[in-house]
């Protein structure tokens, strides 16, 4: 891990040795980044795709990874290289139980790699969720999130937030700032669905930031933030029209859909199919419909998917309300 | 008018003669832009200073200023160049009422001139309500707003709404977008006040804008759209704690306030005095301390007033809740 956390000096004496379990698989869910308006500080959690992570506790301390599933060999076996591991280890080392406590992991990777859907995050917050749950639930959400976004800058190069948060918090997560960390949860209208469609084709986080300039212009900087505004009244209004209509990126769509094959054809189905928005998830190739129902969201995933296909580009669609949970323990 | 305002056909059917009166006098209220970190798409309205119109209806066709006082002789008496008769004009013309309907109009101004309180503002939304007023209210809030943001752009060379959508609609608004126009109506949580502190210095707000830069770095922009995002969940979650970190501005504010002497000075008085945020009103050089209740403000004011005057700056300061109501018959 590059950053240790720091956590209040009477951890250790949260520690109550009759809670720690032998073993624990955890999901966490994918997530949509940015909410197409809201570059960096907005991100929802879905109930699948995501990935899944048992921990064991074993005699030998020290942390390994003994497996990874799910990931075409693309993932690191090295425990301080390795998110899920490196979160775990820096964890025991704050708690003062290196010495002492041994886990073995294995790590289920449900859902694709460089997808645009939190990929990375979703393994970081099973795996810290679950070191959390094997130790007796110690930490508060609160205090796992720091861990969190040190693992998703281990894993991806930088420590965003919008991901992890709202991977680990479930709902709806506004990032108000970083400095200091200022995490709100927003409110979730009943029945708003997210029809998600992620193509085949290879767009590499860091590529996909690297085509963002520096500076935009301030007018349309102004645009944004007037539809970040909308989009937060219409969450807690619960006004569908006003969410759709706020749900427009004119900063970093432009940019970013330049590498999505089928961009504007994908949007132009969502739009005449009801999707109240449509726009690329975190930094894709996954783009995503927001509607107000999951028969819409089913419908416009099909046709565009049928779209696709016929250009003979494959796709995975998922189908999903927002995951008000967060992750969980499957057992 | 640079623009005509575009009216349903409808329109003149809503006309009922029994319902025109002979004279109504209307204030509207000053208000405070931006918000400190909405620029250009939030605005407040505050109780007092304002402005106030009377209309009174005449024989002679035409729309005449009869006379202006408190503008120290700065305004324009020519009916097309004023705001207030210029608005005036239009909807008479709109309505198809130029040839047959005569209007004197007398403005009273009890608020400075460029003071970034939104001044011309208050003058057109005045104006507005009172010849709506006076043909019996034909026309709703909504469809007297784009007359108002004409108004404004004849007065300030910009049609802005940020001023004109807070006097008009009282409260918190946000423009959610200017093309189409939005306007959302935003909660008001009991109690929150601003102090206001117009120093007499000169800072035209077309000098104040020129000041701001084309382009802004996107990591700046990310930090004032986490801060808008987090004012307006605050302002719906009733947290004055969220209101109070989300309430600061680090793309405009920076430029600004070099151009408003003590403004380091004063912010620091109105945050050691319980302050929840402290900035620029509008385009200055008046500044805002936004506050819980009306007690910390009068305080706030006094004390930055204390310390103006020691240094031989002479200034107005305004304590005021926030208007729910906009505009209103006075007689």
């Amino acid at each position: 891990m590059s950053e240790s956390n720091q956590i209040s000096a009477d951890l250790d004496k949260r520690i109550d040795l009759d809670k720690v379990l032998q073993q624990v698989r955890v999901f966490a869910p994918a997530t949509v980044a940015n909410m197409i308006c809201g570059f960096d500080i907005l991100g929802f959690a879905v109930e699948a795709p995501g990935d899944e992570v048992t921990m064991r506790r074993v005699a030998q301390p020290g942390v390994r990874i003994v497996s990874i599933k799910g990931d075409d060999g693309r993932l690191p076996l090295d425990a301080a290289q390795n998110t899920v591991s490196a979160c775990a280890l820096q964890i025991l080392s704050d708690l003062g139980l290196t010495e002492e406590f041994g886990v073995e992991i294995e790590l289920v990777k449900h859902m694709p790699i460089g997808s645009g859907l939190g990929s990375s995050s979703a393994s970081t917050v099973a795996g810290v969720f679950a070191i959390n749950a094997l130790l007796g639930s110690p930490l508060s959400k609160d205090e796992l999130l720091p861990y969190c976004i040190a693992g998703e800058k281990l894993a991806c190069g930088h420590g965003h937030a919008d991901n992890v948060a709202p991977a680990l918090m479930g709902g709806i997560t506004l990032i108000r700032s970083y400095d200091p960390l200022d995490i709100i949860s927003l409110p979730v209208p009943e029945g708003l669905c997210a029809g998600i469609v992620f193509p085949h084709v290879d767009v590499p986080t860091r590529d996909a930031r690297q085509l963002i300039k520096e500076r935009v212009l301030l007018k349309d900087a102004v645009v944004q933030w007037g539809n970040v505004a909308g989009l937060i009244a219409g969450l807690y209004r619960n006004d569908f029209e006003l969410i759709g209509r706020s749900m427009q990126d004119v900063l970093i769509e432009p940019v970013r859909s330049i590498l999505i094959p089928q961009f504007a054809e994908m949007k132009q189905i969502a739009l005449e199919n009801g999707a109240l928005s449509f726009g690329i998830s975190g930094s894709g190739p996954s783009v995503v419909a927001i509607t107000r129902d999951q028969d819409q969201a089913a419908t416009i995933t099909r046709k565009i998917q049928e779209h696709l296909n016929q250009l003979e580009i494959d796709c995975n669609t998922y189908v999903s309300n927002v995951n008000q949970q967060g992750p969980r323990i499957l057992d």
